[in-house]
């Protein structure tokens, strides 16, 4: 009897680095791979349980969080249940027969533009329009056959759209990789789960985080990543997204999570799931 | 005899924020505003004394830090003297006589549009083209005279291009500041300074943070901002810049500043100077 595919949303079209992700995370799985055109449709699919999975990308080690999909984790109700960190070699990508000297306008995302700013700032008469993604920036250009048109986006996409590599490994830095997660409705939490997502929000008092901080290190919880973010609304009031080790079985993470310090306004577990612990697959 | 006019840096186009910011900043002094097309061609010129000081967007309170200028200050060596905040109010311009019903091309800076996502939510057909800056979008605008082409910027760009307002505040946010650091080659040290900016690298081991974070505490120095950045080249890496309470010649300052935990590996002291304490001018 044959089993069902798993439908998986992702951000973007065929090529898009999620999509890579998305099949290197369900490997050896029956997975039916959705696409959409923001970050929050994959949210929202995901929270409506319209796809049983989503994957998004939450950090670049070369230009850090990605703000966007920080603030979705706390807006709506998901899980982390995942990760998956992809090595990013971003290439320029023209209709085949384009040079590279003709180049006047080039479409991608602005997190594509941004790990590639050494390039552009060498060549300053390449104007940068964003778009929504680099796959599907990618697709506009061999859709366009325009000369002068470029795309910044990975490998797999010129495969994807029949594109000519004009430079490649175009990101400034070359140890650029990003971690994506995988978000869910239902919380799942496995034996092997050894990184804890939280999302913390503090009173705006003097010293807030270095209690918060404190209580953690009493238990010899290990604090793997730290982001503020700011609240909407409160102008200059922060909350925190972090990642601890540990498992929520484990007697020390369940005592710290128990009795948080009095200035923390708000904790929500995002998920409980095993780190990726390879820089790639 | 007349005083010669201070030359103050800019990045865009006049009408942008950052020239606001600047003119309401240097209120009262005679100053020559600079336009620099790159974040990054305001601080080199700053570094290499080709203007004395420069005007940069640090912080928005929807959207977060803008992280290319918390780079860029870590990179350069220049300080900063003093800090300013404007309140933002993004307006839909276009050429008089265009109908909000024909607006298929929206050009802004990336931050522009993330600050109105909701607008342009409710707005699909409206496509987002990345632009270096929100006023000279507008000015690209009024080149133009493209009945489909509009710009988010603000109502001083409106009055400085002969543009019309489609639409007023259309930030998602209506609560929504930036905060501009004044940056300059020489620390400047006032005595009413009360706010120190700091970059903080820690060793990659368990507990750095918190043991930085507890050193302040215990001097009583408040923390009022941390912002991690990535290390580029050392995937999940981070270092800090923070903000602190104090002056420089402060006893309990000093003692935290010359003896800071063993696993701080850099510490930078990038200003001391006067906050904004209100929201706005």
């Amino acid at each position: 009897m044959a089993t069902k595919a798993i439908p998986v949303g992702y951000q973007g079209v065929p090529g898009a680095y999620s999509h890579m992700a998305l099949l290197q995370y369900f490997q050896g799985q029956e997975v039916q791979a959705e696409n959409f055109v923001l970050f929050e449709d994959v949210v929202q699919a995901v929270a409506e349980g319209k796809v049983r999975y989503g994957v998004l990308p939450i950090e670049n080690s070369s230009t850090g969080g990605i703000t966007d999909v920080y603030d979705l984790a706390r807006r709506y109700s998901i899980f982390i249940v995942g990760e998956k960190i992809l090595k990013i070699e971003h290439c320029l990508l023209a209709y085949p027969g384009t040079c590279l000297e003709n180049i006047t306008e080039v479409y991608s995302h602005p997190q594509g533009f941004s790990q590639c700013s050494l390039f552009f700032k060498e060549h300053p008469v390449m104007r940068q329009f964003n778009y929504f993604n680099t796959a599907k920036a990618a697709e506009l250009v061999a859709e366009k056959k325009d000369p002068h048109m470029a795309a910044v986006a990975g490998v797999q996409a010129a495969d994807q759209y029949g594109l000519e590599i004009l430079a490649r490994g175009i990101n400034t830095n070359k140890s650029n990789y990003t971690r994506f997660i995988i978000i869910s409705r239902e919380q799942e939490l496995v034996p092997e789960a050894d990184k804890i997502t939280l999302i913390v929000s503090l009173k705006h008092q003097p010293g807030s985080l270095y209690r918060l901080l404190a209580h953690f290190a009493q238990q010899n919880i290990n604090m793997t990543n730290i982001e503020s973010r700011p609240y909407p609304g409160r102008p200059w009031e922060y909350y925190f997204h972090m990642d601890i080790t540990g498992h929520l079985t484990d007697p020390a993470v369940q005592e710290a999570l128990q009795q948080l310090p009095e200035d923390t306004t708000e904790c929500k577990i995002l998920g409980n799931y095993p780190a990726d612990h390879g820089k790639e697959a």
